[in-house]
């Protein structure tokens, strides 16, 4: 396997002349960036953590990429791959860095925000601009990274296949008489394994843990008779991965295969609804529609997808409401799932991209319930 | 080595009763808390990671205690130790869950935000309740989790224990010829053997990268001839380790020794400085006099400590014009360091708390510049 083209400098400032100009086309005066994902898209800068220290990126609308940052990081900055597009404004201890961002932007505008922005630099970039105004970015720009050009999808496609490569592996270790944590342990070595960088989560829920969507793993030992959720991903060269598939200890009874094949069936209907110009939440419609007909919409309690890109859970959202429109290049989760209290949970997911004329798959393992030992 | 007796339900509400009497002190109308430390120390409850969904502790004064959770998530918080002291109150996909919180705060009254909060929330709950003003709970309430009890000491004494430890395995392994990033991968390794649960940072600045504090460990094989300086430190039984040594591969020159000498005195001048009643910003002072006397005054870049407790990382700062006095079980770092651009660093770092009568260092190690091979 061959390691994609690292982005340059050009292709961070592409990014950023975009977003300055769809701030502009918004109505903003410009745009205040977090570390974060924003951040790793729009420069290729990733500080260490964020901290109570500021380090801010300022595109204000018509003027030159600023960004702000402690002095003990800047010469992280200048060895990031879009550090060359980039003018630091450097503080040290004891100065306020909201003064230095003050100038940079117009008071009296209206700036998008990093939705994980701190409140703290929030408050403190308030009080240096009293008379301007924020809306989150994922507000005012929801679909600032949701559309992927050729090399974003290079890098799903890449993750996603090697998700479906931890999956075919996954299913050959034993899982009866083991605990979940140590299957989840499985997961996250072979996600590294096949190339991924950093596992974000495995979850495994086994027999009622699986009822709880959001379960990770734990120390329930999973028995023979158990359904099984696996629900696994990471970064992979900067992009994501996320799948999920249901797995089964030993043979099924009817009820575990009718509610496995209701979601098989739903989430099949969510994938087909895929094409430019549907509503995110028709995805979530049809996908919902094939549950509540077969009598279990009251057990599918989450929406069915959310976008993934440089980071694994992001904008577009498919869920009732959402009536941005499908565009060739998105990318996100199709994920129904049954989860009946006390008992099982069924999900099946793969990550889709919209093409030009329908959608095109990321995640090609076999749907069936597969059983397992 | 033994665990320490696991914080309770009563532990939490007492610490959530204790945040809102400051608030009210204050003059705040309540706090809204977000996941990460202050929700941590708060309730024992630690959502996998902060998301666009809301997950939000709202401390209105006079009020019993209620959070906002999303209803996939309200399984693990029953769990959580704090849990029993709190109400919930979950929401699903769909519903604004800004609304569900806005019944409970006052409009129009100030309210303390975590720091972390994320600027979505902020700008979701400045929507819901107009009226409403906010402030940085560093900035409102300092000094909430600054003072550490008895119990709490107890688990940062034995983190630095579990730290001084790595330090004097560290120092056997071999340097030169070897990475930085395989020397961090030592520290952590031995910092997880020694009863950490997580590891934070592991700084190793060989030759010139040591001249960069925030430089955490790269590719340079360190030689014959470099200094290092060793920063690690994570979390154990919840609470924090920081330590820093810095070390010579072979004998040291004159110049090194005179560094680190100067160093040395620097750090102990701001740990003896250490006393309850004296303002925070004394023992920077106390510790930049000795530097800037001895001529490298330019070259010492940063404050010279930082609170330690759920994080590694927090309030109080021993920074000019922080005039917060100390009190006793306040804990944090004295890391005073010099800097020599393009040649090499020292740094020294202990983790004190403040006594009935002056300080005791959770560091005992030695802060010679120890000769490694």
């Amino acid at each position: 396997m061959t390691s994609p083209a690292p982005f340059t400098a050009a292709d961070y400032r592409a990014r950023m002349n975009r977003a300055a100009e769809d701030a502009l086309a918004a109505g903003l005066a410009g745009l205040v960036v977090a570390p974060g994902p924003d951040m790793d898209w729009l420069t290729g800068y990733r500080p260490a953590a964020a901290t109570e220290r500021l380090t801010l990126l300022v595109l204000a609308v018509g003027r030159e990429p600023v960004l702000i940052v402690p002095t003990l990081e800047s010469g992280d900055v200048e060895k990031a791959p879009g550090g060359e597009a980039l003018t630091l404004r450097d503080w040290r201890d004891g100065v306020d860095p909201y003064g230095l961002a003050a100038p940079l932007l117009a008071d009296g505008g209206r700036f998008g925000v990093s939705d994980n922005a701190w409140a703290l630099h929030l408050l403190g970039l308030s009080r240096a601009l009293p008379s301007s105004s924020y809306v989150a970015l994922s507000e005012a720009l929801p679909m600032l990274r949701a559309v992927k050009d050729a090399a974003e999808l290079e890098r799903i496609a890449a993750a996603g296949a090697s998700a479906d490569a931890t999956y075919e592996e996954i299913k050959k270790v034993t899982f009866a008489g083991r605990r979940e944590s140590e299957v989840a342990k499985d997961l996250a070595g072979l996600l590294i394994g096949f190339g991924h960088s950093q596992v974000d989560f495995t979850v495994v829920g086994s027999g009622p843990n699986g009822a709880d969507p959001h379960h990770e793993a734990g120390e329930r030992v999973i028995g023979d008779g158990d359904t099984v959720v696996l629900d696994f991903g990471g970064l992979m060269h900067g992009y994501g991965s996320d799948t999920t598939r249901t797995v089964h200890v030993g043979e099924p009874d009817d009820e575990v295969r009718k509610v496995h094949a209701v979601v098989q069936e739903a989430q099949q209907a969510g994938c087909a609804a895929v094409r430019p110009g549907v509503a995110c939440q028709e995805i979530d419609r049809a996908a919902r529609a094939v549950i509540e007909e077969a009598g279990y919409g009251e057990y599918f309690i989450h929406r069915t997808g959310h976008g993934i890109g440089v980071t694994t859970h992001e904008p577009p959202y498919m869920i009732e409401g959402e009536e941005q429109p499908l565009v060739p290049g998105m990318c996100f989760s199709v994920e129904p799932g049954i989860y009946l209290p006390g008992r099982f949970g069924v999900r099946i997911e793969d990550i889709v991209t919209v093409t030009e004329d329908g959608g095109r798959r990321f995640n090609r393992t076999s749907r069936e319930l597969a059983v397992v030992a």
